[in-house]
């Protein structure tokens, strides 16, 4: 309440948003990029930054995806580090390194330029946004120069400073929400494809769907993350039911337990900074609070990896997945004549969870973390993976990355810390009694090994 | 128009801080504090990453003025660079100086740690502002401890990230605005002091009168730095009648000249953080865009270094003080007399003046810039030193500083740029047609000399 | 600026609003509407009158329409006036006509019951929408049920008080509005349909397209009339090239011409309250202040019952239209080939446009007023009739109630007074000089009569 | 949450209101006031409705007090309803009395004409605040110029319909509140003035302190009514330690009870028009659901008619008061000895409560209701008398309409529409079993009668 003199602040934000669209007017510099970034890095006051910075980020814009991957160089090559003072300093080094002023001067010496350079182009209006984008280029021309991986190492470095959680603002999103906000949640959601508006307000204009998002003060009507709740009485085990048209509504005190069922990240340019997490604990912190009725908040996840670490487990001599599959239910798999078959359906289901089990628990990556990208992310941030569904996501992209098979994640507050840091610490992953047990139907097995 | 969505996002931002100083009650720890400070640095993840921050920032402002001092000597000596790191990396760069990637590993090995502790303690909810505050205390230790500067280089680097111009936002500050705002306007106002809410009201509440002041979303409920400004037909030569009680307001779209006569800063933790020559310059074009009759741009504006100056040139052998001033004009400005007797007053204003101007384009500190701190801002800014008046400023403190003198500094945003360039290429300080007329009035005079 | 605190006022009507909806979970009383009532205009303080009210509309919302139509008739026969009272007061009249006090003793008594009663319900949350829509369902009866109009009337005098146009809101409809308005004017849409939320986005989220409304703040987010403009150079002459997919947008500064293309009341329950006259105007006004390059402000209107005229004209003997329309041209509309042929649409060309112009300006209806609906809103509100176009509206109503004419009323703010007055005065209709002599090129013919 | 949107609306009657008061500049027409409210009347269309009103309300702003004590007399004479129609409407009623249609014609023509004049001023930009301004100025013209009562009860009746309470809205005030409105809440202070800033800070900026008021959203910036509250452990007793400097704050959720404490009606103009009731329970509504600790609301009253009281019936052969106070008790209150001697305070505590009690629950003014105005209002409400205290208010004002006695009203719903009923039917006052006993310890007395 009351709170309106701050939220106007913000208005002035999306005006310089508003005009900076409008007003890009301005012709282009004949002055090279580089030679652009040069001056601005000279430059010896403020007064003429702004306007340098606004001219580097219009013309970066008009630039072809070669041109870019050019600039990009020259950032790698002329806006590294002095070499020669980090040299001079080294050597003075030699004698006293533990002098903090020399060491800083050498920290100092050690940055490369291109720092400094991005720094200064976040001077002008709407500078964050067009940064993010920048990276965003960038990133698509790692795989081809990779040396370029010094130059997002950089952006990666000063955006984790910017985005820090203390600047990041959670809105719940509903269909009050602007259009142009929500248009971006259609494009955005990556897990679960909205199909168009009435799918999105199935999603967020009905009395127990809930959508949170975090946004940042400088990247003016976009987002960074949302992820979507459903309010269920039970653990839901299939996502179907979650995104059908029709379904009984029911009202929000009526709900036992919180599902978060898709998390999309939002800014392919912030890749590498982790907002989820957060996100996560900040929904269950304020659905908590909002609705005393909800006692279980656990996600409602695809396993992406386990298709793919099934066949690896079959193509194994002595692997775990041939000792525990018959030939009748591999060719069920493989046809997926299961679906249509529910005698053969509740056979797998005798075994498929005890296997996505296995892989979400035990098999790992190197460092010692789950092989699952999903499981990493939940496990990491101190979930307990609750149960293991059969014939729980029957898109095509389900059952082609694991076999129909989904799981829940539980998040339990009080849990967290402590899940974290023993897996932190023997890299054991928490689990359910329920989890526990499926694991012990599999046949004996050899240890299970880390990859490399 | 339009920009309320945005604009509610702010409220989660104010609610953070208000249930921050709600729901700080919770037991302090019996961890010490620098230990503490290692558990959130060594932490593998996030998960108990914001509830360590709170606890440090909690402690921290538990601790008294002698164990801040401790605090901070742990934060130089504990939370220093990788001294052992260093040196290893220093002898592989004797061999390949050159290397991108050596480069990297020996900046980030000479980062001290205590730059991602204060990262990490910004994660808490509050953490900004408590940071500030944190920066203000090691101010006031820098003195006794020298050392401690190198601890404050890293707070200035990181704030000078976070407050980026690019995150600040610039809003007019009206009798409209909330109270818990506007009484630090009272509070915080450094150069002509508010005697209170009337006085307030007279300076933001009348038709002829602005404020303007920089926020930034971390910061809730509080300001950076604001302006003052009166708009008036005619460019004003003293203070006294723009803070008159009584006087003759007059509608936005009479007046011809827009003047800043008040700026302050409000963050002391935020020292060497420029903010003031943003918020001018947007101040400008925000006025400029709502009353296109404001055709003048001008602070009025104290000469704090005058007096000292003037005392210096008159116990120096041949000083220019000393040839143009007469004894009775001598007499006058220590007695103060010519306040009560026009003609005393008439005659100084035939030299004051001049001296006036002499001492702010002439006369240069360390760096060829101008000596006085005032003028060097605004020099700097690319303005120009328009008039000099007499008997500007009878406040004790007007006359103690600068014998009542007072200053317009020109805003033209056209001619900026090119004296700001000019004035770093050869250090000459922009001055209308008038005050170069003052200049020639003073005696022939040895070459003025910088300050060593 | 800084007006956010009494946006925030409406926080709590939008919450009264909402928990309306979720709350409405009363039982549903046992008691009879019709006592219900009783007992609401009975009670003698406020203390029971919210729940009763808010019982009433609760109980009304489940009626069947039967049930509905009993209900009106409850308010036609028992909550009318006093009879006896009038009748006893009449009788005291007769002595002293003139006394005030006996007037308005009179006044008082002969207002019906109802009139008090729908005060008294308009206490519960949410009463206005409530009682607007019970208004919408009376309409629906008053065919049936003539002396239903009595009812009516006293909803339409009250609701003429409270949706005063003092108490309205004008605000501009753009992408960033929350999607729940959005949605409304999807559907509200009663000129030229909106086809979805791509067509909604080409009418309001580009640079030369506009949409305002009018709100009240007792109906929550809701829409009372809203109107749709076209930023263009030229004065449009079809509706096509405004509705098109593909066009070229232009800046909002390039435009001198405002069309107000669509115009469509959103409350059935409101008829006859009129919106439509202030909201052109203020947005006349508003567009003016925000693009002073704009210098025309003209409708492009549709011509709804010419087509229905000309059968008739036709019909006559010596009828205008027989007289001007060849047998070729007849017979061209009535199989509608001219579209198709080049010639024959060039042909209709020539006379189609001024029988236009002769149905618009010289065909009144009782009390002299123009037959045509349209025609009788712009010109009762001042406006001029402008253009008469030929081949201006291809859609199938367009065709059917016009044979495709569409015409502009030109809104200049200096010549609405006189219009209006000399309209009411004379009966006659501005017209241009370009619609005058169209109106020349028609065959002469007798003096055009009214309707009786 | 997520109701900006609408809170956006405001800003648009806000600007309206702004531009009003800088734009009525207009020249003041020479067209006497009489006939430009012809015109607004006789106007066929909207046209030049609002100008026309705007000059009559910028007109009627500039006359003296005398000539608005013409222009009420003009309204009462010249715009009252039209004499022979209902002359004529009367005589053929006499024929048939129960007809509809003739009653209906009866009151339009009884309606005075002034009723339609208000709501057509009511057009104009700020009509509404200008209304209510005119009616406060009507309200000192009736002492002088009874006839005038004719006027205000048309006055009366509009402002009933447009302030009805379905259109208000209720906030919350706080030191975030905008300190225009604050200004005016210090103004219009009608019950413990409030001494400046400071004071006010006190009052709102406290963990157990509130204050609520009633918007309109045509009265711009401006508050129709509005409640203190203080949040306590205990029912209090006595004023001073409410409003102390120097007190324990305790938190909200510490408290139990909820004291409203003073309770001011901001708008002359719209005396009659009750908020206050509404106002209380949507208050009492709000904290319950905020603050579930609290189980007891109550007010702290005066009692501004005691000592009025208690003078007549000393004054009385056999009155009460006589009866029950010593001479020494007399002379200790006449004199106000007790407030210097504890003995003699102590004493009169052991009577003058139940005297209180007495004047609140049995002393009647005509229609059966209390004769204290601040009872009235709150038993009319269903409150009920809880307490009586003695020594409570020792202002001079307390002292000298209550000889310092205060009183607590309790507030609990679920007893208010049965108190309300119950004294409605048998004008019996609630009261609590503790003021029952009060009244038992007074003197027997002979039947407490009605005054005439």
């Amino acid at each position: 309440m009351n709170t309106s003199f701050f939220g106007e602040l913000l208005n002035s934000i999306t005006l310089q948003g508003r005009s900076l669209i409008d007003g890009r007017k301005g012709r282009l510099s004949e002055v090279p990029l580089g030679s652009l970034c040069d001056q601005l890095l000279s430059g010896r006051g403020e007064a003429s930054g702004v306007a340098i910075a606004e001219e580097v980020l219009l013309n970066y814009g008009k630039l072809s995806r070669e041109e870019r991957l050019t600039f990009f160089r020259t950032l790698y090559q002329d806006f590294g580090a002095d070499t020669q003072k980090i040299a001079n300093l080294a050597k003075e080094l030699a004698e006293k390194a533990d002098d903090p002023v020399l060491q800083r001067r050498l920290h100092s010496a050690s940055e490369p330029r291109r720092q400094e350079l991005i720094r200064r182009l976040n001077l002008a209006p709407g500078g964050t946004k067009s940064l993010v984008a920048m990276r965003s280029d960038l990133l698509d021309c790692l795989a081809e120069e990779p040396d370029l991986k010094e130059v997002d190492r950089d952006f990666e470095h000063l955006f984790s400073s910017w985005f820090n959680r203390g600047f990041l603002v959670m809105r719940r999103i509903d269909w009050q929400t602007p259009a142009n906000i929500l248009e971006k949640i259609i494009q955005y959601e990556a897990v679960h494809e909205i199909t168009g508006w009435d799918d999105l307000r199935r999603r967020i204009g009905l009395a127990d769907r809930r959508l949170y998002a975090f946004f940042h003060p400088a990247l003016v009507d976009d987002l960074l993350i949302f992820v979507e709740v459903a309010l269920t009485r039970e653990i839901p085990g299939a996502i179907g039911p979650i995104l059908a048209e029709q379904r009984a509504e029911i009202r929000a005190d009526e709900a036992a337990t919180a599902v978060f069922y898709s998390i999309s990240n939002c800014q392919r340019g912030l890749r590498g900074i982790s907002f989820g997490n957060f996100l996560i604990k900040q929904v269950v912190e304020e659905l908590r609070r909002e609705l005393p009725n909800l006692k279980t908040f656990v996600t409602l996840s695809p396993v992406p990896g386990f298709t793919k670490w099934l066949s690896q487990s079959l193509a194994e001599d002595k692997g775990l997945a041939g000792a525990a599959l018959s030939g009748q239910q591999l060719d069920a798999l493989r046809d997926r004549t299961w679906q249509d078959n529910e005698e053969l359906s509740k056979d797998l289901e005798t075994v498929m969870p005890a296997l996505g089990a296995h892989y979400l628990t035990q098999e790992k990556s190197r460092g010692a973390r789950p092989l699952d990208p999903v499981a990493r992310f939940h496990i990491g941030n101190g979930a307990r993976l609750e149960r293991v569904h059969w014939n729980a996501d029957l898109s095509e992209n389900g059952l082609r990355q694991a076999h129909s098979l989904m799981v829940n994640y539980l998040y339990d507050l009080k849990d967290i810390e402590r899940n974290h840091e023993n897996f932190a610490a023997t890299g054991s992953v928490a689990a359910s009694a329920q989890v526990t047990r499926l694991l012990r139907q599999l046949p004996e097995q050899k240890q299970t090994k880390s990859e490399a």
